[in-house]
């Protein structure tokens, strides 16, 4: 099990991520990437990218801004409801999220409840307050976006974004006409969004200020899916672990066993639960698809899975992405606001597209890699995919004598066009494997006085601690093959004997 | 010459950018990028990166927030200082910046002036509401920052960043503990900035939301600097093109030769000025760093040349990044207000290190691409360095018949993974080559009838419309060659003759 203030502890030590503000004392909800956690953050996002507009050449990015006018956010709703439920000591004056006072009282989810219920459950679970055992006051709506005020007058409103879609959408028509009216369509975006959040905690889990990775889909069901359904044909033998809204725990089933579900929701279902298990390297014990109830998922999706990850850090199972049909309504919702037709010319006459979102928290996906990936027994390293480590590569001199130094630069210079690599000379060798370990660098070079004389350095495996040598003109091409995976460690093991 | 209207039309038309929120009329100083856009946006900030963070092992990215907490703020002099002065039609209610309004009647800069100058001023000019005539009203101070109340009470103030490098200055301490204290040290931002400008205007050169690239390098002189001094002599020699304070118009001269200036300046300048000409590819009778005078910079910048493009569609020479030594003064601000110590440990006792800033509008860097690469003469074409075009390379069958739709689909296959590349089947071939000429694709393949003989396809040269024709086995290397810069294009003209 990873220790939530161990692990927090590395972050902050070796440059991974800790509170922002820290010499101000910290800033709650909001945290900075320093330069190991950028590199990770960078990467995934590369890996993402990479990953998801690879399902089709008609999938692409698009940059959208953070403030977003008021009559966006008005007809996407959010100006109305989107609200969590605040309660005040009347003691203390600090203020609480009901719903969560419940969860932790009652171990069942609350989210669902509207004032009344709220007001009802305080009473009857006699609730005050955790600080001083204050008495509460009435429960009240508590609108979530930060508001700005544009312009000079302070007359003009807008907001900074509470989701990264609502860019999109109101993009829809603008790129549906540069991409040349092509369906189904698809625009990623990968950026922040702002919640106002009551009580941010659960350190990355409940930020006033995060990074989402989203990609919006439209296309017209009936019409634009026989594109989907030839996909979902090809992968619908794959297994994902899956908690249904009806059935009892979560089990292993294959795609077609969901065959309630249409096919362009399974085939992406599909592809999210391979990202998790084939690039993210979780397994398929630390991951499950949930369905959310009629209670918990917002009106407008029509069918919502989350992908939630089995934290050692944060008990237990907690949401790190969501797939969402959101069907025909934010298009709709713009369409009416906005006075300008948002539908697509069909054999079947004019329509308005449907949408599914495939949604991830970028700071949660993280912080999933690192809580998974810290291990601290018998020695303290990280486990992460190759592809995503922050550093892949670093060189050692044995010594810091006798042309090492300068050997192992070269060496340096080699491979740093092809990985994300370190020189480092101070420490011991034991040292400098340890710090490595720690913070997750997949194989570490060692140049000493033999390779003076046969050009051949140690490769030494972040997994096993396992050494094999090989000769430096040969060092990119195979350390190329272990970290994109065609060949595997103890492959060079078993030649080697 | 280019046309912005022109230009600003393709823009739209094609995908790369427009005002944010068009459906609802367009928001004043916020703008979008579509698919190609975001493709641009992205490789220019790869490239950034890599060279940038290429030029020493000790420059790093860190990623840190939009909102910054109030006291940050206060600390570095943006509350009380961040001001334009604007003045208020009494007629229609109109707001204007007063330094713009005097700079455009009497084309001299007026960023300087205080409230009561400007007042002086603008009675001198005899100056009226540009819209209605009427009178202004007194000069007032208007602060650009946006603010935002945090947490549920309101009582918590914040801010959006006007820049991106406070939230490294703050993070100093801590990632320079984890870096173990190694001087000169340079941390890298990527992100977005806020302004709530007064006036938004000249397309995205006065954006209320805009992005920058920063790079803040720390170190203490007559410490540290025998490192910079080192890299320095290696570039004295090199031309730029300047327009120095004391100097009558822009020359070309070398390094050396402006030696009133320290080498970490001059060597930060000469590898600014390579990246414009080596990696943007800008022409040096296009580019300028032009110094300011002491009435423009900033207080507590002690030297601040400004790298400017000569635009077609801006009237003439506008900044497009900057390059700032501040001093101590930022560090000295935070620890002094944090009461935290920012000082390292040096063999000459304890010292605040300095910092130069290294600083890029993302949004006028793109722009000044588009500017100098759109070519309207006789035909339409874009001009982009092909290692940053948004698309590299365009595959067509030469008819959709008779196998060719299926070949060229192995080609593109082929091609996917080494270049930003895409299939086009419809309309004639010319429209096809219009089209990609329209957005700078480099490279346009078309598979014919011959191809399916002697498994050879054309390539067509964008610059140039000139073709040749190669083997498919060997599309990917000649492809890398050529956009990897290691080979031109007549080269393989010459060799076919």
């Amino acid at each position: 099990m990873t220790d939530k203030d161990d692990l927090l502890s590395m972050c902050k030590r070796r440059g991974f991520l800790w509170r922002s503000a820290e010499i101000y004392g910290g800033e709650a909800g909001f945290y900075d990437y320093g330069h190991l956690g950028a590199k990770l953050l960078d990467s995934w996002e590369r890996k993402w990218k990479d990953f998801f507009l690879g399902l089709d050449e008609n999938y692409h990015m698009i940059y959208t801004n953070n403030i977003m006018p008021y009559d966006v956010m008005e007809a996407s709703g959010h100006v109305d409801h989107f609200s969590d439920i605040m309660i005040k000591c009347q003691k203390c004056e600090s203020y609480f999220r009901g719903d969560h006072l419940i969860e932790e009282e009652t171990g069942k989810n609350a989210e669902w409840m509207g004032k009344e219920d709220m007001k009802k459950s305080i009473e009857e679970l006699n609730l005050s307050c955790p600080d001083c055992s204050g008495e509460f006051s009435e429960p009240e709506d508590f609108n979530m976006m930060f508001e700005v005020s544009l312009g000079p007058t302070g007359q003009k409103k807008g907001f900074l974004r509470p989701e990264t879609a609502q860019g999109t959408y109101i993009n829809f028509r603008r790129e549906y006409r540069a991409l040349r009216k092509q369906m189904p369509m698809g625009l990623a975006t990968i950026g922040s969004a702002f919640r106002n959040e009551i009580s941010p905690r659960q350190i990355v889990f409940r930020k006033r200020e995060f990074l989402q990775a989203e990609l919006q889909i439209f296309f017209v069901p009936g019409i634009h899916d026989e594109k989907f359904e030839r996909k979902y044909q090809k992968i619908r033998e794959m297994k994902v672990n899956v908690k249904r809204e009806a059935g009892d725990g979560s089990r292993e089933v294959k795609l077609k066993d969901m065959d309630d579900l249409p096919p362009f929701y399974l085939y992406h279902l599909g592809k999210m639960y391979e990202f998790y298990t084939e690039v993210m390297e979780l397994s398929s014990e630390e991951i499950r698809f949930r369905e959310l109830s009629e209670d918990e998922k917002a009106f407008y999706n029509k069918i919502h899975f989350d992908l939630e990850v089995d934290f050692d850090t944060l008990n237990g199972w907690k949401e790190v992405s969501g797939l969402h049909y959101r069907s025909d309504y934010d298009l709709k919702q713009h369409q009416e606001r906005s006075n300008q037709s948002l539908s697509v010319s069909t054999d079947d006459g004019k329509k308005i597209p449907h949408v599914i979102e495939l949604s991830f928290g970028i700071d949660r996906n993280l912080w999933s890699l690192l809580d998974k990936g810290y291990k601290d027994h018998e020695r303290t390293w990280l486990n992460l995919p190759k592809e995503m480590a922050a550093r892949q590569v670093a060189v050692f001199p044995l010594v810091r004598k006798d042309g090492l130094p300068e050997k192992s630069r070269e060496v340096f210079d080699q491979l740093r066009k092809d990985f994300r690599v370190t020189w480092e000379k101070s420490g011991s060798i034991g040292k400098r494997y340890a710090r490595n370990d720690e913070i997750g660098t997949s194989y570490c070079i060692t140049v000493d006085y033999d390779t003076l004389e046969d050009e051949s350095v140690t490769i030494r495996d972040l997994k096993t601690t396992e050494q094999i040598r090989v000769e430096i003109k040969e060092l990119n091409k195979i350390l190329k093959e272990l970290i994109h995976g065609r060949k595997k460690f103890k492959d060079h093991l078993e030649q080697k004997d």
